[in-house]
C-alpha cells in the first residue's frame, strides 16, 4: 500500500469515526489520535487466520454479572430488606420484566431514566434494569430540593423518573417547576414500601413499581450495549465550581472499575453487603455491580443508623460495608445501648473525604478492618487506596496511623495516578511535602461531562484527568490528599491546610465535628474560619478550642482569628 | 444525516476496517457485525461532550499489571529460585532493560519471539519484557523434540529463540533442521543457570541472557500495544487433530482472564505462587501476568517432586498453587519422608483433565484445598471451575466427591458457557445425562489459530468456540465433561466414556495411573481397553483388574476385552 492511500485511509476513519459535526476542532484533536485503535490493527496484518467475531468478542458491561450471577448464583440471597428476600435467579427476572416494562413505555437505546430513592430494593434492580432496556441510568442525590431536581431533570432529558414514596413531595415540587418554564416533564413511577404501608393518592398520572414490573416479560431480550463506550449512567456531581456537572460512566468502565473496587476492597466470593454507601453516589462505589459479579447479598438500609448496623450486622453476618467518615463517626459516637459485640470482622472502606487518623483506631477497637480510598465521581468513585504494608503492623501506633491516613496507589483499573503540577504538568518530588494537584489516567475515568464539551476537555487538558485536589507524593509512591484547592487558605502568603486544622481539631475530646473555611480578612487576605460541633455533655467555648488550637498547632497563622 | 450518507458512512468504514485484501469473504463475514463497535456508538450522538483521549483510555494490556506493581509492591519479594531474589523494582528493571535489549536487536512490533525454557526467572521476565518490546511471546513446550521445535519456529516466524542450558540440544537440533530446509533460522539467546553452573560452550553466534539483558536501558519506553487487540502471545496445541495449532492470545483477552482466574481461585492480594504448572502452558494459565497483578511471590521451579513442592510451601509459606492432576496424584504418591506437615491451607487448582475424584479426598486429607477449573487453550487455560456451594460442606464424602468432579460454571471473564448439540446448535437439556459439545463464548476466547483462518472459521462457526470436549449439564447449571469427542469409544452402538472407565479403575487400591482408549473389534467396532500402572509393591494381574471392572461396571459393555 503507497504512502498516499494510507494517509488517505487514515483520514477518511477519522472523518468517519469523529466525522459528527457538533464535535468542535479541539475534541477533534484529541480523539484524533485513536482512529488507529479503532481500525484493524496493522500487526493483524503479519497474523493472518485471526476474526473478531461473536464467539471471542462481547462489549463490556456490567450486565453480564447479573445474567452470570443468574447461573452461578441462582439460589443465593440477592437482596434483602427488612423482611423481603430475593434470590439471584429472582432478581434476574425481575430486571429483566422492569427493562421490558420501560421498553413497553417508550423507552430506547440512549434515553435517560432518573431515580430519587434511597437504597431499597427497587433502586438496586434499576440499576442493571435501566442498562439492559438499552437506557442511561441517572441517580439522584436524594438531598436535592425540588428546584435542584427539576435543574437536573430538565439537563439530563430524562424520559421517566422512579420516585421512592417519601419523596414524592420533592418530586412534584420539581415537576411542577419544569411544567411552569414549559419543558415537558417525565413520567413518574412511584416506588411504595414493598410492606405496603406506603401512603396512597399519588396522581392518577403515576405508575407504580411493583405494578409497572408485574407487566414485564421475563423472556425480554435485553438491549446489549452496540459499544462497550456506551454510556451506561450520568452521576451528577456539584464540584467545587456553580452549576452541577453530568459525569457520564460507560459500560467498559463500569466493568473495569467495579472488578478493580472488589480487588481493593479483597471482595472475594458470595459478600454479604451492607448498603450504607448511597447508591446514588457513584452508584455505590460500584459495588451495586460488583455484588452481581460476586454472588453477594445486598442488604438494604432506607435510613442509616448505628441501631442498623449493628442489628444488620449481627443477623445478616454482613462481612463488608462502606461510607463517608461521617458514618465511621456515627459508629464510633453511638450508644452503647445501640452497639452490638462483632462476632467476626467487618471490613469497612471509607472515603468522600479523608477520615480524622483518631477514628480509624476507634473503628478497629469495635472490631472493624478499616481501609481508605480515595476518588471522585469522575474515577466512578474508588480511584486510590492505601494498600496496606505487613511491616506497618509492628509500627507504633501514631506512626499505623499516619500511614492509614494515606490515601495511597492507584487501584487495578487505573492506568496511574500522580501529583503534578498543574501548569507545567511536571511530577512533583516524592519528598511528602511539595504540593501539586492530584491527577488520574486510565479507563476508569470517565467519559466526559454531559453537553459540557469545554470542561470535558478542561478537565482532561494535558492527557491526565485533573481532580482539583491537592496532595503530596511519599517516598513509597503513596499519596496524599492535601485539601480542595479551593479549601486551601492563603494566609498572609502562607498556604493552611484546612484538612491539617481539622485533624487537630478531632484531637479535642469534646469535638464531634469540625469543618474549616477561609474568612475574607482586610489584613491577612483570608484567615481560617472553625466550624464546631460539640459531644453532648461538653462545655467548652471557642476560646477554650482556639487556645488547644494554638497549642498543638504552631505553625498555623492566624489562628487567633478562629471562631465558631 | 440522511440515510444514504449514514449508509455510505457505514460502508466506507467497514471497507477501512477490513480492507486488506487477504481476508476472505467469509471472514469479512465474520468481521462485518463488528463493524459498527468501532465506529463511534450512535449513543453518543445524543449525548454530547463526552471525549475518548489518553485521560480515559488505555488499551486493557497485562504490562499495566507489572508498571502498577513496580510502584504499589515494589519492596516486595517478586522471583524466587534458589538462592536467588528479586523485588517488584527489580523485576520492572530487568523486563525494561530486556524489552530494550530486544529492541536493539532488530525485534520490532509483531514479531515472534520463542523460548524453550522450565520455570526459571528468566521464562517469567520474558512474560512481560517480550510484550514491552512490542513483539508477541511463543512458548514451547519443553517435552517437544527437535523435529516439532523446527516446525514450530519455521510456523510461527520466531525472529528469537531464548533457550535453557539444559535444552540446548533440542534447540540446536531445530535450528540445523531449518538450515537443512533452507530457512533462515533465528538468532538464539542462551539462558544459564543462575548460579554460573551451566555447561559452557555455546556456539559464538549465541547470546547470553545475562549479558543480552545488562546491555538494554531501563529508561527503554515501552512499545504498548496500539490496540488491545494486537496479540501477545502464541501457544502452539496439538489438538486432538494432527498438526499443531498457534492459538493466538490477544492483550485485551490476556488482561480480562488474568483477573478472572485471580478472581476464581481466590488470589488476594499478596500471594506466594509455586509455580508447578508450566508457564510454556497457556503462558501458566495467566498467573504469570496475574502475579504482577496482585504483587504476588514467584516461586520458580526447574523441575517439580514432591520433596521440592513440600520444601517450597514450608519455607516460603506458599498459599496457592495449581497443575494438572498428575501433579496431585505425585503428590498424594509421594514417599512420606519427603513430605512436610502443612502449617497452613495451600489452595491449589487443578485442572487438564478431568481428574480422577478420589485425589480431592486424598489431597484434602494432606491439608490442600483443591478446587476444579476446566479450559482449553483456546480459552486462555481457565474458562470453568466447580465454584463451591456452602451447602454442599454438609453431604456425605462420595456426593461430595461427585460435586468437586464438576467442571462448574463460567469464571468472569467469559460470557457463556453451554453444552450444545453441535449440528443443531441446541442446548441440550439440564438433566446430567445428555451429552453435547462444550462451548464457549466471550472475551477470553482465542483471536484465532495463527495462518489458518478455515480452522478458526470452523472452531467458531455459529458464534460460538467449538472446543471439541463432550459434557453433559446438571439441573444446577453445572457443567460436566466426560471425555473428548474422540475419546468416547462405541461398542456394539453404545457409547462409552472412558474417564468413566478411568475413574473406577481409580478405586482399584494397586491402581496407580490408568488410561482407556477405544481398540478396533471386528464384532464390536470398538472395544474399550485399559492401560494401567501398578503401584509400587503390588501384585495384581489383568483378570484380576478386568474382574473388579466388571463387578464396579455393569453396564460396561465388553469390559472382557480389556487388557493391560
Amino acid at each position: 500500500m503507497n504512502h498516499f492511500f494510507k494517509n488517505h485511509r487514515r483520514l477518511t476513519s477519522t472523518f468517519n469515526i469523529f466525522g459528527s459535526s457538533n464535535l468542535s476542532k479541539r475534541s477533534r484533536a484529541l480523539f484524533s489520535s485513536f482512529a488507529s485503535d479503532l481500525l484493524e490493527p496493522d500487526s493483524w496484518k503479519s497474523m493472518e487466520g485471526l476474526v473478531r467475531c461473536k464467539a471471542n468478542y462481547v462489549p463490556l458491561s456490567p450486565i453480564s454479572f447479573l445474567e452470570r450471577s443468574a447461573t452461578v448464583y441462582r439460589d443465593r440471597t440477592s437482596v434483602i430488606y427488612g423482611s423481603l428476600m430475593f434470590t439471584w435467579a429472582e432478581t434476574h427476572q425481575r430486571c429483566l420484566k422492569l427493562a421490558s416494562a420501560l421498553s413497553l413505555l417508550g423507552i430506547s437505546r440512549g434515553d435517560v431514566v432518573a431515580v430519587l430513592a434511597p437504597n431499597v430494593p427497587a433502586m438496586y434492580e434499576l440499576h442493571f434494569a435501566v442498562p439492559m432496556a438499552g437506557a442511561v441510568f441517572c441517580t439522584l442525590n436524594t438531598r436535592h430540593d425540588s428546584n435542584m431536581v427539576s435543574i437536573l431533570l430538565k439537563h439530563s432529558e430524562a424520559k421517566i423518573i422512579f420516585v421512592d414514596h417519601q419523596l414524592l413531595d420533592i418530586a412534584r415540587g420539581a415537576l411542577d417547576l419544569l411544567e411552569k418554564t414549559g419543558t415537558k416533564p417525565p413520567m413518574v413511577v412511584l416506588i411504595s414500601e414493598s410492606d405496603g404501608s406506603s401512603p396512597t393518592g399519588s396522581s392518577s398520572s403515576s405508575y407504580e413499581y411493583e405494578s409497572l414490573l408485574a407487566n414485564g416479560h421475563s423472556g425480554f431480550e435485553i438491549r446489549q450495549p452496540e459499544s462497550e463506550w456506551d454510556p451506561i449512567s450520568v452521576n451528577y456531581t456539584s464540584g467545587t465550581t456553580s452549576s452541577p456537572k453530568g459525569v457520564v460512566y460507560s459500560h467498559r468502565g463500569a466493568y473495569l472499575n467495579t472488578l478493580a473496587t472488589l480487588f481493593l476492597h479483597g471482595i472475594g466470593t458470595m459478600p454479604v453487603y451492607l448498603w450504607t454507601v448511597p447508591m446514588f453516589h457513584c452508584n455505590g462505589w460500584c459495588l451495586t455491580w460488583g455484588m452481581a459479579a460476586q454472588g453477594g447479598t445486598n442488604v438494604c438500609l432506607r435510613k442509616v443508623t448505628p441501631k442498623d448496623i449493628f442489628d444488620r450486622i449481627d443477623q445478616h453476618k454482613v462481612t463488608h460495608m462502606a461510607g463517608a467518615p461521617t458514618v465511621l463517626s456515627m459508629i464510633v459516637n453511638s450508644e452503647v445501648r445501640d452497639r452490638k459485640i462483632l462476632t467476626h470482622k467487618v471490613e469497612i472502606m471509607t472515603g468522600g473525604a479523608p477520615p480524622p487518623p483518631q477514628i480509624f483506631f476507634k473503628m478497629e477497637e469495635l472490631g472493624f478492618g478499616v481501609s481508605q480510598l480515595y476518588g471522585l465521581t469522575e474515577t466512578y468513585g474508588p480511584g486510590t487506596y492505601c494498600s496496606w504494608k505487613p511491616e506497618w503492623d509492628s509500627l507504633p501506633l501514631d506512626e499505623r496511623l499516619k500511614m492509614k491516613a494515606r490515601q495511597g496507589v492507584q487501584h487495578l483499573g487505573l492506568e496511574d495516578v500522580d501529583i503534578k503540577d498543574p501548569v507545567t504538568m511536571e511530577s512533583v518530588p516524592a519528598d511528602g511535602k511539595t504540593i501539586g494537584e492530584i491527577m488520574f489516567r486510565g479507563n476508569t475515568v470517565m467519559s466526559g461531562y454531559l453537553k459540557d464539551l469545554k470542561a470535558t476537555e478542561d478537565a482532561f487538558s494535558g492527557g491526565w484527568f485533573r481532580s482539583g485536589d491537592l496532595g503530596v507524593k511519599h517516598s513509597d509512591g503513596y499519596i496524599e490528599v492535601k485539601d480542595r484547592a479551593k479549601d486551601i487558605v492563603i494566609t498572609g502568603g502562607e498556604n493552611v491546610c484546612t484538612v491539617e486544622v481539622e485533624t487537630v481539631l478531632y484531637n479535642h475530646p469534646a469535638v464531634l465535628e469540625a469543618a474549616v473555611v477561609g474568612r475574607p480578612d482586610d489584613f491577612w487576605g483570608q484567615t481560617p474560619c472553625a466550624f464546631v460541633k460539640l459531644k453532648e455533655g461538653f462545655d467548652v467555648d471557642a476560646q477554650d478550642i482556639i487556645k488547644f488550637l494554638q497549642g498543638s498547632l504552631a505553625t498555623l497563622h492566624g489562628s487567633q482569628n478562629c471562631r465558631f
